[in-house]
Parts: C-alpha cells; structure tokens; sequence
C-alpha cells in the first residue's frame, strides 16, 4: 500500500517520532472521516505558502512584518536576542517582556558548522547600530552552546553603547532542590537576594 | 499568527501529540525547506482519496481489493480475524502466516456503545458460509474487550463447520520473568510445554 508507506514514511521523519508512532499516527488519521486529512493537508500548504521570516527581527511571521515589530506600543529601546523563534512564543507567554526580539536563528556550533556568518549577527549589527535600542537582553539557552553565542554577542556589541544584559540563573518556580544541579545551585547562592 | 495556529491546533488532534509537541513539530517544520511541508500535505491528500476499505476482509486498501485478498497465493482455507487494521501488519511482521484476514473493525465494547452491529460480523459469516474457510484463528487483543470478542466470534461461529483457534498465551520472548504479570504467568504455567 504505496501511499499509506509514504504517510508513515512522512510522518517519521519529524522529530521525536519514529516508525511505530508514525504508523500509530497513520491509522488513527485513516480512522477518521477523510476531511481530517485534507484539513491537515490544507493547513500544511497555507503555512507553507504564508509564512516567511521578519525582515526586521528573523521571526516568523505572515504578513510583511511579524506582529511584535508592527505594533507601535512594544518598547524599541530594549531588544531581546534568542535562538530560534519558538523562543519568542516562550517569552512572550512570560507576559512581563513589553520591548522587541531578535531571532538568530541557531547557536554558534563549530562542531555542526554554524558560525556567525550562518547567524543573523549582521541583522543585530544593524538594529542596534540604528541607534534606538538602549539594552540588549541575551536570552540564548542556558547550554554550553548558548553561553558561548551569548558571549560572542557580547563582545561584539561591546564599544556600541548599548546596556548588555542577560536573563538571571537560579532556581526554577516549582522546582525542588534534591533535583536542582550544581551549576545553578551555585547560581542561585551566588545572586542570593537578601530578604527586606 | 493564524495559519501558525492552526498547524499547531491540527497537530495536537493528534493522539499522543499535546500542545508542546505539536509546536515542536510545527517550528520543526518552518525550519526545512517549505516542499516538506507541501509533500506531507500531498502525502495526505493522496491517502484521503486512494485509501478506502477492501470489500472481502475490512483491511485499508488502494485499489478493488487489498493486496492480500488479490493475491492468489495465500491460504484461503485460513482466517485471522483481528480487531484494527494495523493488527494486519502486525501479524504479517510474523512471516509465517500464510492465511487471509478479517478486520472486524473494533471490539465489543458496551460501554462505548459498540455491538455486534458496530462490526464486520456480517461479513465474517459471509466468508465463513462459503466454505473455504476451514480454520479461523483469533487474534484479538489480550484485553477484556478483546477476550470478549473472541468469545462472542467463537459462540457465532459454532455449528459452522470450522475450526477456532486462538493466539497463544504465554511468556513473551526478550521479557523477564520479574516483569511479567501472574495472569499471564499462569497460563504459561498452564500451556507448559514438555522438553523433548
């Protein structure tokens, strides 16, 4: 059955999904009126057709703009660095951030080939050299990769007068201690808060 | 992002796939190029309208009939009567089988409103009464719902002039002893075979 193989075959290739979990996948659609799959199918082609990258921030986005750098209200004067843009989605469900993103678009990695050419370091150059942004908060995952991307931002914005920040390591909200590691334990001590 | 949206919202239709995998899934697909997502949206159309059920034993087909029930090889004199079509393949990963098939479609289930009438029983007799058929095997799956099937299909099909049989029970092979559960164990104890 040719064209149920090339669904599974499909299906498995996404991430965290393999052969037996896309055939699971494959019957329960085929278990369904056939409109689920047209639906899935339609919603597929419009992403694809519509969805492009921000020319001002590499966010995704559907129209010429994503709709943080078309809203007038959001503060230009701090800019947030991530790595990808399902990070944008992440702080923004913080609902505290009120200013602009710039997505890089990956992680410095020699050992998977991306340096800063592969990054959108000219498009950061660019945003903060306009003269408008006063502090760049880097929101770079807290992984070996992440540290050294967010390093690398820094020292090249270094000389540009703009604030660096970088999002505070401690304790997560909910977390327990007998599962916390070292590393953000010591963190944690070392930016201690005192109690008013 | 409204067509972002919905590929996510689709996505977590999904069985298994809740709303953090689907965006997963999702900003995993705006990554690659954008003909990734238009073959999966093919793919699926392709399925939508090819796949329907064979006529001659409920199994998910593309053509007239499945592959299995037009190919002349097989042992007619056989029935494997499964509840899913996904049991199908299961059963054939085996190789020894040679026999036909029946996809009942379901299992007895009272409490989700599903009967006799719910399933291929019709046709079951159907192919049982033309006389081929010498040996139906069982091959429901070792649940409740499953065992309640088998006995219902078992009582139906007495008086037929057919053999009924049904998978063994046993110890599964790679299991542990540690791990497997005291029904089972019984009826390995049960059906314990004598070493030659």
């Amino acid at each position: 059955m040719a064209a149920i193989e090339d669904l599974v075959g499909e299906l498995s290739k996404l991430p965290g999904i393999g052969r037996k979990t896309a055939q699971r996948l494959t019957y329960h659609l085929l278990q369904q009126p056939r409109e689920r799959m047209n639906r899935l199918a339609r919603v597929l082609d419009t992403v694809a057709e519509r969805v492009a990258s921000c020319p001002e921030c590499g966010n995704f986005c559907e129209g010429e703009r994503c709709a943080i750098c078309s809203d007038s209200r959001r503060d230009g004067s701090v800019l947030c660095v991530v790595e990808e843009a399902s990070a944008v989605g992440q702080v923004e469900r913080s609902t505290t951030y009120k200013g602009r993103y710039l997505v890089l678009g990956g992680r410095l990695s020699p050992l998977e080939g991306v340096g800063p050419e592969q990054l959108r370091i000219g498009l950061l150059r660019h945003r903060v050299g306009a003269g408008e942004v006063r502090e760049v908060i880097l929101a770079t995952n807290p992984s070996l990769e992440g540290e050294a991307t967010a390093t690398f931002v820094h020292q090249l914005l270094a000389g540009m007068g703009v604030r660096v920040s970088r999002l505070a390591r401690g304790l997560p909200v909910g977390g327990d201690l007998e599962y916390i590691d070292g590393v953000t334990l010591s963190h944690a001590l070392e930016a201690r808060q005192e109690v008013p």
